[in-house]
């Protein structure tokens, strides 16, 4: 009834809105000097939380009581790897609400309530939300359209808020190890605001629960930003009339896949090695400090040497084959290209200031020239990492041709001998709709179907029939031929140092404050207000790109 | 052969990497202490404005040489008004230029040479871009699509760039008289640094030009961002196989409108009156300048009152109506919604901030409440007249049936009697491609069209026929009914309203600074942050939005 483009519109404007509320509360705790407390923020992300969990209440009730039709299923959503990916990073959450709740107990005379009920509702937010994408994400919502758009854009958004204060209480604690450093080492002249509560903690572990809390920060991070991102497929998926799907089959074929993981586990390792150093060097004394930053660029050189190197050979097999490209409509999919792109913008805007300030300083430090080339590796790397990603995830999966014939001639009557000559050169246009299947769980209600439906159905599968005979004439051997193996080489071989470069920057390895240059050129205040912005994006990109290419190295 | 996917993505890296050095070299000016200078920023602009006259010039050249068959024309692509529109834009961005080299003649001695330069190479650069978006916006291009690709996101983020340029000088003259009215009234503390060249102006005209320039910066920064908005629409259309298409002819019917055009006079003419008001007074008195925020409070409350209650009213006879939208692929309407989408998020955050520092403070103003439901009608207003455009942006023209007729059959040789009867329920997804026709221009090269493409027409013509035999069954009639009366002045009030509010902050009236609620609350430097993003979004909202307004008012 009210048009589908209006109620996305409504919804996705009360979304924005809720998460601009967020964001000004969080901008007003962050000057000392105005009347919102931490209080206040919790208090609104509590009350937020607990809308959010009334409505996947609701909606898992009202899903129970009505059994069948069973809702169609979008495959491409929340793929199960992902899923199982994100109960990791959820249970670490809960390990961070635990800690936080046994410091709440610690200090409990002086702290507010709402310290000890924040954590507590996260936890169970957090239990029953992954519940609910396990359950219910891929899920095509055809029933109370308008009110699911709202609950489920409420979803996101509330995950985005978590997001937000993640980032923000993360961002607060690596400005303050800085500014202390700095004022262990003689340098800076700022005073140290205490943040300590007014009483003493009960229970001896507070210190404990503290300093372990900073550690799982970035897991919570993650966690929630890449809820928001499926619960924004499935908002997405509101309504929409799903015409094309086929189960892909997972085969994990692993022969000849070595050089890429041993590669990978190198740079993995090497990364550890050069976290560990760089934290312990960097606070200890100036010359320590200049040798920690000259070991982090050169080695971020070395690995992004590599990585540009194998993707653009990626890149290079792909030219030489020239596959088809399949451009169907997937919102998951046109997600991740567009997050790729989106994320990628923080990290090459903090490059170039790294290069403009490399260029234009007076002072001469030992690592001048490591950091600029290392700033230009980096926009390379994801330039190159993108296009490779974003083709791999756009090109038809040999694995297509295989599985087309099995499942769909089950479902749907085939009213052969009508072959259209005219539809022919439509066929195109059209390979979204062509690889049509349903998946298992449906068939039993396939014959709810209405006529209107099989008569559209058999429109595709004629389609279906006349473009396989054209664009498609030849069909892939099994066995993984040798430029797939380079593929699936390279893919890993990235995946692994995604990981790395995300825990080198996730736990504190920040070149971007220590090096002073930046600092220079653009002033602290403007500097630490890029970083902070840019800073997350670039994490999510890294752990996005790890999830991206893990998919890649599926699909090849 | 190259993957369009890729090319785009290619290119659009390529952009976005552009638009980041300029943005660093902007940053690092703003801060005093660094080595850049406003000459490196300038030099920088002018290389890349160079670049894409070069680029220009090469198309235009290419062009004229391959006359047949001339290349496929979008006819949404800058509509005509809108190309007007922007030649008065940019004529005023002219005599903008001449002030510059006026300026700078005067100054000659103590100033660069790149400041003269500048001026000189952007009025070349502007008059060159007016003629090619005259004649060559609209352009399908089919032939290197991958350099033109390159040349066209080249000249989109040359804009943007110039954009950012104007907006940084803008909002630093803005926050310099601002400064300049807190020491005259003895409020602030700061010290005002001293922006005069260090010799004298030998022409006597300096200071004239220098006041005159900022009245024209806010038709400078609104044209380039227009200009780079339907570049992008150009670049969105490289390589699109273009299958739809019908001229609409612009009949404008004002029989009945007339309550609109005064209700938006009124409120023009009263914006008018306060911005006078406003600018005398907020720099008289400490009280002067608080009834000047009241009055200006009340008169915004009054003018986003009645925008909301016509906008309801619009959308409440949309759904008195029901008639069926028009959800075909458009590139230049998708753009002008997200647009509308994105760049009123601006303003919301800089309204949530002012709601959450009036609830938050301790003072107590005359003005706090006002500017609370100011700030609230705000969030609403933008809300439903988002809604109110998007919606008229994608409802059915009411003249398509009309013209139906006429110019498809010219074109199209259909050919009779194959009616599917399986293609009746495919037809809504088809809705994009069944408005079928080409544009006058080209109907000399229609012979030169393959085999495959007329069968596709063919196809498309079917379709097209048993689509109107379902969905449109009812002929409207020519005249003017009276809802859509109403809708059309409504269009019009808004789009007067619009223009009043952009004048009212493009020219000084901007009580995000001077009521000190917000300052007081964010603090100065995350305050003017802020507004510095935001309000520059906010602007090109309300032109935006003028814009979109004035197609509503054309095509109900």
């Amino acid at each position: 009834d009210y048009p589908k483009k209006n109620a996305e519109i409504l919804s996705g404007q009360y979304g924005v809105n809720l998460l601009l509320v967020g964001i000004s509360l969080m901008l007003a705790l962050s000057n000392s000097e105005s009347q919102v407390d931490k209080k206040d923020v919790l208090a609104f992300l509590v009350a937020v939380m607990l809308v959010q969990l009334f409505w996947m209440l609701w909606y898992i009730v009202k899903k129970k009581k009505h059994e069948c039709p069973a809702p169609e299923k979008d495959i491409h959503a929340g793929t199960s790897w992902l899923r199982g990916g994100l109960t990791l990073l959820a249970i670490l959450s809960l390990i961070m609400d635990a800690f936080h709740i046994g410091y709440f107990v610690g200090y409990e005379q002086c702290l507010s309530p709402v310290i000890g009920v924040f954590p507590a509702v996260h936890a169970v937010h957090t239990i029953s939300q992954v519940y609910f994408i396990w359950v219910h994400v891929k899920d095509i919502i055809k029933t109370y359209e308008n009110f699911e758009r709202f609950g489920v854009i409420h979803a996101v958004f509330t995950n985005l808020l978590l997001w937000c204060n993640g980032v923000v209480t993360e961002a607060d604690h690596v400005l303050q190890s800085y500014q202390k450093r700095q004022v262990d080492l003689g340098i800076g002249n700022m005073t140290l605001g205490n943040r300590e509560p007014y009483c003493n903690c009960t229970t001896k572990a507070c210190t404990i629960f503290l300093h372990s809390l900073y550690y799982l920060y970035p897991f919570n991070i993650e966690y929630h930003i890449f809820v928001s991102v499926i619960l924004f497929v499935m908002w997405k998926n509101i309504g929409r009339t799903l015409e094309y799907q086929r189960k892909i089959k997972v085969v994990i074929r692993i022969a000849g896949i070595i050089i890429g993981p041993v590669m990978g586990l190198i740079a993995f390792s090497s990364s550890i090695g050069v976290l560990v150093m760089y934290i312990i060097q960097v606070g200890d004394s100036v010359e320590a400090r200049e040798s920690a930053l000259n070991m982090f660029y050169c080695y971020g050189i070395i690995i992004l040497f590599f990585m540009c190197t194998s993707g653009s050979i990626g890149l290079l097999i792909y030219r030489s084959e020239n596959a088809p490209m399949d451009y169907s409509k997937i919102p998951s999919r046109k997600l991740d290209s567009e997050l790729l792109f989106i994320t990628a913008t923080g990290s090459w805007l903090m490059s170039w200031c790294s290069i403009i300030s490399v260029i234009s300083t007076s002072t001469s430090p030992k690592y001048r020239w490591t950091s600029f080339f290392y700033s230009l590796l980096l926009i390379f790397e994801k330039y190159i990492q993108n296009l490779f990603i974003i083709e791999s995830l756009h090109r038809k999966a040999d694995n297509d041709e295989d599985e087309a014939d099995g499942p769909i001639t089950e479902i749907f009557s085939v009213s052969g001998g009508l072959t259209l000559s005219t539809n022919i050169s439509l066929a195109p246009s059209f390979s979204g709709i062509i690889n049509a299947a349903f998946e298992s769980q449906e068939r039993e209600c396939a014959s709810v179907k209405s006529d209107e439906e099989n008569k559209k159905e058999e429109h595709i599968q004629n389609n279906r029939l006349s473009e396989e005979s054209i664009s498609l004439p030849q069909k892939s051997t099994k066995k993984l031929n040798k430029k797939r193996k380079i593929v699936k080489n390279i893919a890993i071989f990235l995946f692994m140092c995604n990981i790395s470069l995300w825990i080198l920057a996730a736990f504190g390895c920040r070149p971007q404050y220590d090096n002073g240059l930046e600092e220079s050129t653009f002033g602290f205040s403007a500097w630490s207000t890029v970083v902070n912005i840019a800073m997350p994006l670039n994490l999510f990109y890294r752990m996005h790109s790890v999830a991206s290419l893990f998919e890649v190295f599926l699909k090849v």
